[in-house]
């Protein structure tokens, strides 16, 4: 028998922003592999069993998944938000690149997910409404010069950026030093925007001019917009304002 | 009374993948704002009502649906895919900058969806799995020197890149065009996808090497996903192979 693994987005975090289709594939799952705090939104039967592991262990989790996968077992390998985004989809690839050749006969499939900027920008307004890019802040995986060159590279050439994985207890300076790359590129008054848990009731949501970024609270669950010189604020009456990246641009 | 307008993903086109929060919004709609082929696709009661209206005619779209919800009407602005990512969402803001004192009044909502180049990486395997962005290919509303140079940009820095809008009856050059560039700075080996109606019947779907990519079908529908050097396949026996960025790189 050919074993299944599924490689699912929940979306990120209100229970309404997952699709039928990620449940659907939640329901034939057995065994279910993933971050802890992921595992635990999921509404499972006792007959469908969890093996969390921690956020920094994601070949190691993938391997794990695909070996419990070539046993005939339906796996799936949960991941907040999009699985494609910054997540396990490409550890599950990567494993099965320099796997056993059995994991090339197994069943995968990976069902997309709302991904956090989408949802941070639904709240904020359209900031991702022209070009826009995205780009994890750790340098786990890549050594920070890239990182640095990326976004001198990106803010240049006018695109808004949605920063993932912006900081952690092991990595707590990075986040200062990408802003203070960004000031020598960009308006001081460009809109930054935090948001940590959009939609759900702990939510954490804010806009600042990036002259006073440094000075906001961030974790490795908020995702970082930071506008160009084009993202606008739309102050109204009682509410929060409309901030967003105008569709054109000289024309 | 004060109206209310929400902003709509409906995400890439599969019913599977639309979140149940965007149904909910839509089950309270009374007027349905959109292009027609996104209007089609919903299931509404007699009780309401759509206005379709040509794909390029956003802002004048954006115009009369927030006059509907100013009259107390809940209105639906609907988008495929994410409303936030080159749709409705940043056309609905730069009206309301641009419009009348009572459109800041108006209680808006922006709901997100999963857009088109997460539906077309799940498909191809984690094409997006580091540092990516996503541009429009469109020159209506901005200089194709711009495009030219934030494409240029973009792959020197080692992003890969998802195209929106590629092509249509009235820009047949620009994808030709932006794929030439990206041979000057990118290896001809780097795989290119196709992706179209991905998850639907008529779904239409290819890899190939940049050296081949001009010669692949595509219409405004198809997202375009461009890899980097990095940027593997794994072929599979029986099986599509997958292809996927990976997450680390020089570490």
């Amino acid at each position: 028998m050919t074993g299944r693994l599924f490689v699912i987005g929940t979306g990120p975090g209100n229970p309404a922003q997952t699709t039928p289709q990620a449940l659907d594939f939640i329901a034939q799952g057995e065994q279910f592999f993933g971050y802890g705090p992921y595992l635990d939104r999921l509404d499972l039967r006792p007959d469908q069993h969890c093996i969390a592991s921690d956020n920094r262990e994601e070949l190691h989790r993938a391997k794990a998944a695909l070996d419990a996968a070539t046993k005939g077992h339906a796996v799936c390998v949960v991941s907040g938000g999009d699985p494609g985004v910054f997540a396990m989809a490409a550890a599950i690839c990567e494993a099965v690149e320099h796997g056993p050749p059995a994991w090339r006969n197994l069943d995968i499939q990976i069902i997309p997910g709302v991904t956090a900027m989408l949802a941070v920008a639904a709240r904020a307004g359209a900031p991702l409404g022209h070009d826009f890019c995205a780009i994890s802040l750790s340098d786990n995986l890549k050594p920070w010069p890239v990182i640095e060159q990326r976004l001198r590279a990106v803010s240049t050439a006018g695109l808004v950026i949605a920063l993932y994985n912006p900081i952690s207890k092991a990595r707590p300076w990075q986040l200062p030093a990408a802003f203070a790359i960004l000031r020598e590129t960009l308006p001081w008054t460009t809109p930054v925007i935090f948001g940590r848990a959009v939609g759900r009731p702990d939510e954490n949501f804010s806009v600042v001019p990036l002259s006073e970024a440094d000075q906001q609270p961030a974790d490795m669950s908020t995702c970082v917009i930071i506008g160009t010189p084009e993202t606008r604020i739309i102050e109204r009456p009682g509410r929060d304002p409309l901030v967003y990246s105008p569709r054109s641009i000289g024309v």
